[in-house]
């Protein structure tokens, strides 16, 4: 049985109640403000803006964030900065600014329509004098351009005759989450145009913006600087209206950093100067989105949540790939929110990446490049922890030095140790995992001799440094470590790490064998490069035969590592219903004592590793991992690989309810955190789960076929995938 | 009998063998120089460029200076400083940098064409390398938009196949006499484009300027940004020539100063993207000179040499008087050269305002405001001195406090003291003076209402507190002055000097009633403010009439001051020939002891007051001073009166051997310094000469009439006079 009643409600209902393109909102109301502004952000690849109104409302969180502009901050180490805001746009109706919680909204209906990227709202509104007007504002940021934002606000008196002034800015200095990072360097304006360069406080990262202020059909001189508090330029215009008139504006935004130019105030102005027309820069826009959706649209028909919410979660992730920049990455809340200080994590390996390898490689590969120049980071790492080569960071940033907090404050004020950048070492799996399927699916041999290689041989080395050798066993441990799982920290020889780094072994072995025979100059240079010599590479192979793996031969029953089984055991229906994790009701140290997973972890292993468990495996450990995870608030990473292995397991019902509480995540705002942020892993497994679970795709040498196994209520599945340079094309109906 | 023998040199003859709109020059001449960058000066009335070469020599001095871009520096306290240069156009055939003191000049010919506002040049070059290229340069400084600079840069290839290079950029930071005054904040460049943003160290005015390199019929992809020593960007492009091939380079620059608006640097990035295209610009550009000689131009037929210069002359000044800013001044050199240090005289207001009053009224207007923004340090003068009122900087910059030396290093090392701040107080009637010509010409009450009336009434009390009543004589003497004849300093009674005041006491209390009339309220607040009682302009009219001026009753000669007739007479005949002044040859001590006139002191007066001096005292006084005063080398200021008062006296060819020395004082070189610059003041009374002498005009109640006294070799003199609003056209013929 299907059960939807959960995301059926009224709201939800409005949501799909459109085109299967549209996200819709049709009341305002503030109590949902933080969730609907991550609901709407936008973003092209360079930056991510909150959906926060133009006019700003008293509590709410506008954000604009750039990929790469950290700055330094206590606890953190280092932040993606809340960035100098570029949306407000004030509208004064005889003096009364338009707000929508004073005078009247006769009409509201704010729109995200993801395949032309544009947000849209529709107000009608009866100002406090009683003065009615009609706004339509639309906005973008620009996919054809990346350093260009515009907004468009069409004006309709219907009553109302008298002057409507418009001042539109930026709010230069704005906060994250509480901390400064701005400081102006200089500001001004002319004619119809203001700029802003400044500068982070710390990385001394410049950043330049400007913005013009057309009236459509009037002169320019219509618009005028004015010089506000702490002399921060505005543009402003009066329009005289009457009613049934409609005037047009139009706020055309460029903006850069000194991580792309050196001189990013100076690009900001030469470019706005310049600039194409509102209409212009939206034609390229709408473009570009169609380039991007004709590759990596999945067409559902017969379920239209499921249809809007797979591009909704689609549409996020193409909106915050990196197009132009390969020393940046995802991060866990894309560019729409705070949380994990913008820092990366294996979320985007394991959960994002597969999408944009199988639909748009390229950006796939400025993000695998990402990790390339982060070695260095990762080696100074593996340094200071006493190992060889290249551990990577479990949070990185700019650099690929490690960024996870050491201590933290706990909710009684005391400090909390946080072992993952010490000991959660299987993200140097996890990237090398990431690597080996993008060149399996593209064939792209160029990266992999120039910086896969490298990247997969390092995180090797790492391997042979970190394991240890238990005489008594007369195997390999890996000890002090964490999982998938964080409900259990500090534990040895948990088996998806061992079992992936066994993967990692042979697979670097693989590689080298490749490596040496097509490309043997980079060979011997790496070689040279990474103290690589024959005898050790024989020595990968003895550690992958022999790390320690608890698994029942007759059940095929893995224990997710040492002493897990030896825990207390628990019935989580026992505590349903429930609005917080597990972790958070019984306590970090209470919940580490129990059976109780925060997420996938054997199971995780048994997704990544698919081919190498056959289904009896896969059934028994799903019926014990299963219902002692923590499905509603553990990890958000956990539904939609819960939902694949459903389908492998011909669950289609199952794999459904696994896969709404993904898919839904942000829309329906399922884990009641949606206002910090998109969730991007989720939404990067929900891709995943439509793909290789409902679709039932697998790879093959003769590229990907496909085993469907669709939800009762799914009657077409539509998609394509890329398979080293030809595109497979995919329409399974039920 | 004209002789005309001095001018007739071949270098004056291929100078107007031409257009009478053209200066030619037909060979280049490293000799002549900096005498020649003089004379190829242009300028915008914002700005002056000297006529240096754009691909720049070892001992060229090119500079660029702009009104009001004052710095500090020792002795002058202040001085226009050498503004970042512009020019900069390299061109490279086949790797070989085009300079005319390498290779080979097989044609040369550079002109400035007066009626455009053009200079360019055309040269024939064969490389050392033995490639024969033709070169199209011409440039020009936009009179219809300020801010705008632009070069255009034709090649022809005669026999050369392979690449020509061509580089543009700025010269940052170039010295003004020796003295560093700027720092470069930042520059940069992007796509076409390269900027400059600085700042002089000491006033602290921002300059922000910036340039675009265009391929005529290429895409600007060809064009880019090199990052030269000191990160000095220029912008580079390489074009493919071949025999009788031709390109077409367009360096446009866009500059602006924080004196007319607070984003400089932003503000010539802006305008610079958004800039016309240099055809564009160009037509402007003419259309506003076009405008300008409508009205300025003097039509001089008989004589080309004549033609020639006097509107080489009115270019210089038109091309010098600041169009949209009322708060600078036109220096003694124009913007041409750093003599004076561009301190302002009363070369302005005596010498070049006549011009500017009858023909562009607008200009002359805000060259008056000059000195009503000044009024305050004036005051600051007067009262520093213990005196009353405002008392005019004998030397001005930016605030109108004095900025003369008062100690200059001498000859031989020794300080000397320098007066003329101190004590040359003429200045105050002399600006009085013009203030009241200005208002009686074009009948502009409200300046007069507005600014005029302080300036002349507030100077008028310093009279008051300057003078001392002598007891003796019963008079009242002003002691310790300098006249217009600097040879003779901390002189009493200096008769120019105290009938001007007398002029000024008397013309001040015509005001006072025509304002008490007119403006009733403007005259109260007036009187309030400057301390004026009903007794005290009593006064005014008795100190007028009771000034001490010792003139013969029988013959009418007044002495140029008490005791002058008592000094060594000398025969200058005795002297000549000489290529120095007379206070050279003798020392300033022994030619102050002589009977011997830098300029016309008392014959000044008597042209000035025009009107109060009969034939016969002017004959007398003529016969007196005229011997006595040194026209060669003697102040630049003096010929043109000569000649204008020759006129008078009906002895045409007499005044045209000083309208001469006048007119040619720049193209020919006649004083040997031409090179520190444009004689400005010596400009303005070339047009004098023209219209109060040869044509003869005077004003009557009913506008200027013409009594003319034309050189016998003018067939024809036409020009225009404004005369309160109206146009009175004047087309004398012979």
């Amino acid at each position: 049985m299907l059960d939807l009643s959960v995301y059926s409600s009224q709201q939800n209902q409005q949501l799909i109640d459109s085109t299967d393109w549209n996200v819709l909102e049709t009341e305002f109301d503030p109590s949902r403000l933080h969730h609907q502004e991550t609901v709407f952000t936008l973003g092209n690849g360079y930056l991510g803006t909150r959906g926060t109104f133009e006019e700003g409302y008293p509590h709410d969180s506008p954000a604009t964030i750039i990929h790469g502009v950290y700055d330094d901050v206590a606890i953190a180490s280092t932040e993606l900065v809340n960035c100098p805001n570029w949306l407000p746009f004030v509208v004064k109706v005889a003096g009364e600014r338009f707000r929508m919680d004073s005078g009247e909204i006769l009409h509201y209906e704010r729109r995200l329509d993801l395949r032309l990227g544009i947000v849209s709202r529709d107000v009608r509104w009866r100002s406090p004098a009683g003065h009615t007007v009609e706004f339509h504002f639309e906005r973008f940021a620009s996919l054809a351009n990346q350093n260009f934002l515009a907004i468009r606000c069409q004006i309709t008196s219907i009553d109302f005759e008298g002057d409507i002034e418009v001042e539109v800015g930026f709010h230069p200095e704005p906060r994250t989450q509480g901390v400064k990072h701005w400081q102006t360097l200089k500001q001004g304006g002319l004619d119809n145009l203001i700029w802003l360069h400044s500068q982070t406080l710390h990385s001394a990262i410049e950043f330049g913006m400007a913005a013009k202020l057309i009236v459509e059909g009037e002169e320019t001189a219509s618009v005028c600087v004015r010089q506000g508090e702490h002399h921060h330029s505005t543009l402003v215009t009066t329009l005289q209206v009457e009613p049934e008139k409609t005037v047009t504006l139009e706020k055309i935004v460029t903006l850069y950093t000194s991580r792309e130019i050196p001189t990013p105030a100076e690009a900001a102005l030469i470019r706005l100067v310049a600039a194409p027309s509102y209409s212009t820069l939206l034609a390229a826009h709408i473009a570009a989105w169609e380039r991007v959706w004709q590759d990596s649209d999945v067409v559902i028909e017969g379920d239209r949540l499921s249809q809007l919410s797979i591009r909704y979660n689609l549409f996020q992730l193409l909106a915050v790939a990196p197009r132009y920049d390969d020393r940046v990455s995802i991060p866990p809340k894309t560019l729409s929110g705070f949380a994990y200080s913008g820092h990366i994590f294996w979320d985007t390996e394991i959960f994002i990446l597969p999408l944009l390898i199988h639909t748009q490689p390229a950006l796939a590969r400025n993000l695998l490049t990402y990790r390339y120049h982060t070695l260095r980071g990762a080696r100074r790492k593996a340094q200071e922890m006493g190992y060889r080569g290249a551990m990577y960071a479990w949070e990185s940033a700019s650099t690929g030095d490690e960024v996870t907090p050491r201590w933290v404050p706990g909710p009684n004020g005391e400090q909390v140790r946080i072992w993952c950048g010490d000991i959660e070492v299987h993200i140097n799996t996890d990237v090398a995992y990431a690597a080996w399927q993008y060149w399996q699916t593209t064939g792209d041999d160029e990266w992999m001799r120039d910086c896969g290689a490298e990247i997969i041989l390092d995180t090797a080395v790492f391997w042979e440094s970190r394991v240890e050798w238990n005489q008594q066993r007369h195997c390999y441990d890996i000890r002090d470590t964490i999982g998938p799982d964080e409900n259990h920290d500090r534990v040895d020889n948990n088996a998806f790490t061992n079992v992936m780094v066994q993967w990692h072994l042979q697979t670097a072995l693989a590689l080298w064998d490749w490596l040496v025979k097509s490309y043997p100059d980079t060979s011997a240079q790496l070689a040279e490069k990474l103290y690589l010599q024959p005898e050790q590479m024989e020595l990968w192979g003895d550690i992958a035969n022999r790390l320690y793996v608890n698994q029942d031969l007759a059940t095929g029953l893995i224990e997710q590592f040492e002493g897990f089984f030896n825990l207390e055991d628990v019935n989580l229906a026992d505590y349903e219903p429930r609005t917080k994790s597990m972790q958070g009701l019984l306590g970090v140290e209470a919940t580490s004592q129990k059976q109780i997973l925060k997420q996938p972890d054997v199971l995780m292993l048994m997704y990544l590793l698919r081919d190498r468990f056959d289904r009896k495996t896969l059934k028994t450990n799903w019926d014990y991992y299963s219902p002692r995870t923590d499905h509603s608030y553990g990890s958000s990473l956990g539904p939609a690989i819960h939902a694949i292995l459903a389908c492998d397991l011909n669950q289609p019902v199952e794999a459904y309810t696994h896969f709404m509480r993904a898919a839904m995540v942000d829309l329906a705002d399922v884990r009641r955190n949606a206002h910090e942020g998109i969730h991007a892993a989720s939404a990067g497994g929900v891709w995943q789960a439509v793909i290789f679970g409902f679709a039932g795709v697998r790879m093959t040498n003769f590229g990907p076929i496909a085993c469907p196994n669709l939800p009762p209520n799914w009657t077409r599945l539509k998609f394509r995938l890329k398979w080293r340079d030809e595109w497979h094309e995919f329409d399974l109906t039920a």
